[in-house]
């Protein structure tokens, strides 16, 4: 008997014929011979409902008493499936995180879990039942409702699948896996039935939104075997994030192609190459709260140099203010920005061993006219940014030239 | 500085601007130097939705799972409260039934409150906070969400009311407090400026839906000082309900007339009038789960007598099936049943110390030719039952008969 933890979204049980099909699909895993304990997310459109009422009262809602508000979506949800599966027969039990007690610190909005008591849920187990919990949501020791920010229930479904040392935590979302890129842009993606856990984790911070990147790692953490399905087609392995490198995956050197278009990047031109400039251009962005992605400096022919990042494109204004008061102190000549580009990366723990995947790649794009504007590495990782106008080509002209319809995918 | 606990019921909360509109009194009555406790219900139209959506799911939702969702309604409310209170520079915290502990019984649906911890309130209240609690619900010694039943947000207040000591629990509703009778009956009714513990009591339960009957007698218990107030009318003292017949009391014969026109009559006719055939009659009534209200069985003039009782007009028909059963084993002649009747009552503790209340009662009926079916007294009310259609008529000439547009009303 197999212990999975499976975790749905809110299009999954976003009404109640969803949550009824939901229902089924659970109630058919229990009788197969599993032990389930289910995961929720509000109804589709429920969290923004209500954080629209918030700000209707208070432009900039208390982080205390939003987290309040917004745990009763995935309140409902819980006793609306857990009805849902008593109507079809099953036992069936809620919980509420601070039910079960799922313990996080005390930071409102984005807390982090510390703690999960398993008992009650294991007790339920043992009975037959099967046991709901709401994702998304905690309680911090001095009994407060905290929440996990968004996409905080693939998180919960994962930190239950760890304390509980489930077989499997199963993913359930609105695609049957992770592809090669993305469908829409390149129609031969193909679905992966395995992706390991360090790739798994450069897509989604690469801007694939299978799963939230904090899941990712939480999963990896405890070791937990997780896997990736559709909540709407019935069959189907989706894909599985694994830990060991297997055979096959040896065999495959890239896995997939993520792309991203929602960076800008701003170079600082004419700056005097010494010590300590990173830091002085770098320092105030950080100081203002703005997230950096790609960071280039290259080795100057003189004393000056020029220096590269990339930020969300919602905090280019931002930066670009920030940079003009550095500007004058340290001397450099221009400040330029452009929030045209996007970033496209191959990804694949084969490249490790193999060389000769970076030529390739700039080879493949130099073939079509692509030029690039940067490029950043990591070991299982090339990412280079590209004017935007060239992303699906790009993307299209790499899946092709590493053969990603064919390998390991199915 | 006094500690006064405020409820508003969902009406009050039903929407921002109304909610807003709460904030400013509340805030108002803190700026006035009093400690608030405040208690609210769901917002209005929250609690039928929840339902509507349980009932698409499973016809009869599961008790359990069912106060799990309705009890986000209120919840979502004190977080909404709250933050329009710090909107306007107050310190404000919230507080679920299972956050305060609001310890109750595990009966869902319709559960007891046993205990109230009041210590993390009187904490908040020390340190210049509202204090804002969901009504409605509480939480069982298994940590299981419980909900009082409808109307069970007053009992919240009145209970906290109890367990803190508060100086007042002021219950704020649609109307500006208790009337001597409907005004949309009698339009020269007038509000009571006070009224005692036993006349509410009969008011509640003889139809007059300002307070809850569980919340009344709950005050009545453990003497917490009642008042009902308008949430939308910014002055007004309201009603107050006081434990002792102050002499203006004293001189009030009669405080208000009540109706309730939600009652069927079933007679059963030709009984044998022997010891023990109320209970034969009514015991299969119980076991039924139908509430019974009036019960008269008149003195025979031979071995026969009559048996007639009152029942909720929903229930009649399930209290004749059970009936047709008990008519053959006790041999009754016949059973018939009337649901166009209406009962109305005069209410008044001074009745107690003057004669021929009763008499003047009814002559005024008969004056206008009004038949009356059925009497039932008690210490301090008379309650006739009539054909339904003299029910304004009795209720305008009872009114003007006791000289209600006068005496304690305001």
């Amino acid at each position: 008997m197999a212990l999975i933890v499976q975790k749905y979204g809110g299009t999954s049980v976003g009404n109640p014929d969803r949550i009824r099909n939901v229902a089924r699909r659970i109630a058919k895993s229990q009788a197969e011979g599993n032990q389930i304990v289910v995961v929720v997310s509000a109804m589709s459109g429920e969290t923004n409902r209500l954080i629209e009422l918030a700000h209707q009262i208070q432009p900039n809602p208390d982080p205390r008493e939003l987290d309040v508000l917004l745990s009763t979506g995935e309140q409902a949800t819980i006793a609306l499936l857990s009805m849902a599966l008593m109507e079809l027969g099953a036992r069936a039990r809620s919980y509420t995180g601070s039910q079960v007690r799922i313990l996080t610190d005390s930071a409102y909005n984005k807390a982090r879990i510390i703690d999960i008591d398993g008992n009650a849920m294991k007790r339920d187990l043992e009975q037959g039942y099967i046991v709901v919990v709401a994702g998304f949501q905690g309680v911090d020791i001095e009994g407060n409702i905290t929440t996990l920010g968004r996409g905080g229930s693939d998180t919960t479904g994962v930190a239950l699948a760890a304390a509980l040392k489930a077989d499997e935590c199963q993913i359930y979302t609105d695609v049957d896996g992770v592809y090669t890129t993305d469908p829409r842009v390149v129609p031969e993606a193909r679905r992966l039935r395995v992706i390991t856990f360090e790739e798994m984790l450069e897509m989604a911070s690469l801007g694939s939104k299978v799963l939230q990147i904090r899941s990712v790692e939480f999963a990896g953490k405890y070791r937990v075997r997780l896997r990736v399905l559709s909540s709407f087609e019935e069959s189907g392995e989706g894909t599985l994030i694994t830990y060991e490198d297997d055979e096959q995956m040896e065999q495959a050197i890239i896995s997939g192609i993520a792309f991203n278009r929602d960076e800008a990047k701003v170079t600082v031109l004419g700056v005097p190459d010494k010590p300590g400039i990173a830091y002085q251009i770098l320092g105030p962005i950080a100081d203002a709260n703005i997230d950096v992605d790609m960071i280039i400096q290259n080795v100057s022919a003189d004393d000056l140099t020029d220096f590269t990042f990339t930020v969300n494109k919602s905090e280019l204004k931002n930066a670009l203010k920030v940079l003009e008061k550095v500007q004058t102190q340290i001397n450099a000549r221009e400040l330029i920005s452009d929030d045209r580009i996007c970033k496209v990366s191959v990804v694949g723990v084969g490249m490790r061993s193999h060389v000769g995947i970076a030529s390739f790649m700039f080879k493949a794009l130099a073939d079509e006219g692509i030029n690039i504007q940067m490029i950043s590495t990591s070991e299982i990782k090339i990412s280079v940014v590209l004017d935007e106008k060239y992303l699906e080509l790009a993307v299209r002209v790499l899946h092709r030239a590493f053969g990603l319809q064919n390998n390991n995918a199915v």
